[in-house]
């Protein structure tokens, strides 16, 4: 890379600006009976099971950890001790596309089993989105409002693959914010006391 | 878990928009010297290792993701093929509240070889935070904040361990968002096209 | 499980013994020109990407680090900054029955990109030995010998899974055996010396 | 890398030999009680909790793995949804030096705590096996046996680090040739049938 000195960072808090502003917008599209629907699966899900690819597999990850935290029996597919998904799970899918290739296999899979499949994605008609019980669709800004975006947005150039929407409205953020606030839902539901919480963080790190 | 149905998702709305609002609130207590200087850095470097434990170690790897799409060689220490840091490296800790053990003490290894550490934290004053060449500080509400909040907030519970800040303004978050929007500048800087960025995606997954 | 005290560990040792019985068996079934034609495609490779699943990815992990030691590009597919795969790269799949799903799906993916791909596995007759163009072929005992054996062999019921032969000629020890050995000689093609091999070990950690 | 075509294999075939010869003679000094002890450990915990860093790690995580086949409740330290451990675990650590940094940190952490340590290592005057309740010794070739050794040995240079013991006798191949066959007493003592185990192997891979 060049050795050049950076002039200044307003580009960074710029970006950041567009996102808590896209972020804001997504709020407002968001269908609350899918999420009514999602939050009651968890709840009386013997089992949940989390799986993603990429970036969407680590915003996966930090849902799966906090979902532990609160008590629950989790699993992120893929690591070491994951066990046999069974008819009565619930496994949740993250993918911005819906598309992603390993993960959709898995989507058909876990139906194939007879299990409960939670979709969360930004295109409801996808392979992942349409397997799914219940699919959460987490807008993203459409490609036609890229483009019309000013010169910060073309800069970024953030759909460049099917599996990153753009930059401003990254999809795995939008997640992360969504699951987040899932999980404050899920402390008030459970009633869960800091103390039971602070009790089940990893001490071993 | 209760097998009880959910009578509605307003919690997890109600706390989106926090989340929205905090970050907005974050933005503008952002020390653009320090960016500038993470940003000029990360440019000049000849490889960057990226680390991180928990929920922060995702949100790490979601920008060394993106860094090796943009071109950087870059690593995720504690993955399998990571080689040996050398002086002339830069390493990026993230840590909310910069004590992260395991973490704190790769720092200090760190500075023993003579390499360049940045640290993105929401505390300036803590071990990563005085062990770092450079220092983003990311803030996040304060105890005393958090706690003149109303019902949802207290709901939260969400400072319920030392590396987690309260789930409203989860530090985790604001890391994706300030790392995501580095990337877009870095975007920019290099002039990277679309092509040159999907072509380095992974295409076997 | 149950609480009671363990009378002895005689069958620790005798099938430590039959593993040892079964690897020299081992050595004296395998076909040199195939190892030395992943030798020669090893060294000549300008990238490498190692990829298995479950235990196999493991032992396939064992062997790119140690790759990285000796000082090649090599990457696990599956983590966090691993590239996209291109024409001139080679690929090594691990897999015992050759058929593991999505290791046969990626083996598919690389050859349709042109790639080099070498497939370690007990069956050659598999998918992935039939979609390779170098295949180390490490046998394994087969169903009927292992039917005939005595009450530890019976008591070990090691195939229990397609991707799981017996547990006294477990695939995934063979392979790290095999693989192991493959460094030893590049160790020897190449002359590393201990300082080379020592300065590229991780020194965070 | 050179481009040069490789004139043989023999290395690797010889390599593999020393490996097997070295694997027979550990069989012989294995201590026994420290086997049982083992054992009766992990048949009467509540939950067992596995680590290791490096190469050693990869070991550990394929026998957790299995443990999980077997039915018990099994974490790998450091994967996304593993507890927090308490008095009552066991919880087994595996390196070859027994002073693995990262590792010996967490078993001081796991002493603290009150629980059972169990170290797997070749080195029983080490930190690891000075802190743990039962410390089972796989003996790896001292330094002066190999460097009494002729031109294979010397070309392996395998003692490159302090954490890597000579290749002829690998400790992770040790160690994994240990671990698999304690998995088959475990099988003979739990009497699984070949059914229960099938049922747990991930069925979503």
């Amino acid at each position: 890379m060049s050795e050049g000195q950076i002039r200044d960072c307003k580009a960074v808090l710029q970006s950041m600006s567009l996102i808590v502003k896209q972020l804001d917008d997504v709020i407002r599209k968001l269908d609350e009976a899918d999420i009514k629907e999602m939050l009651t699966k968890i709840v009386s899900a013997d089992r949940i099971f989390v799986m993603g690819a990429g970036r969407s597999g680590f915003v996966g990850k930090a849902f799966a950890m906090r979902l532990m935290h609160l008590g629950f029996t989790v699993y992120v597919v893929g690591e070491t001790t994951t066990p046999a998904v069974k008819e009565e799970d619930v496994v949740i899918a993250i993918s911005g596309s819906g598309e992603t290739r390993s993960i959709s296999n898995l989507g058909k899979i876990v139906k194939d089993i007879g299990s409960t499949l939670i979709t969360v994605t930004s295109k409801e008609n996808s392979t992942l989105g349409r397997l799914a019980d219940t699919t959460v669709i987490l807008p993203s800004k459409t490609k036609t409002d890229h483009d019309s975006g000013g010169d910060l947005e073309r800069s970024m150039r953030g759909d460049y693959t099917r599996n990153l929407p753009p930059l401003g409205t990254s999809f795995e953020i939008t997640a992360l914010v969504f699951l987040d606030s899932v999980i404050a839902q899920l402390i008030a539901i459970t009633g869960a006391s800091e103390a039971e919480l602070k009790s089940r963080h990893t001490n071993v790190e």
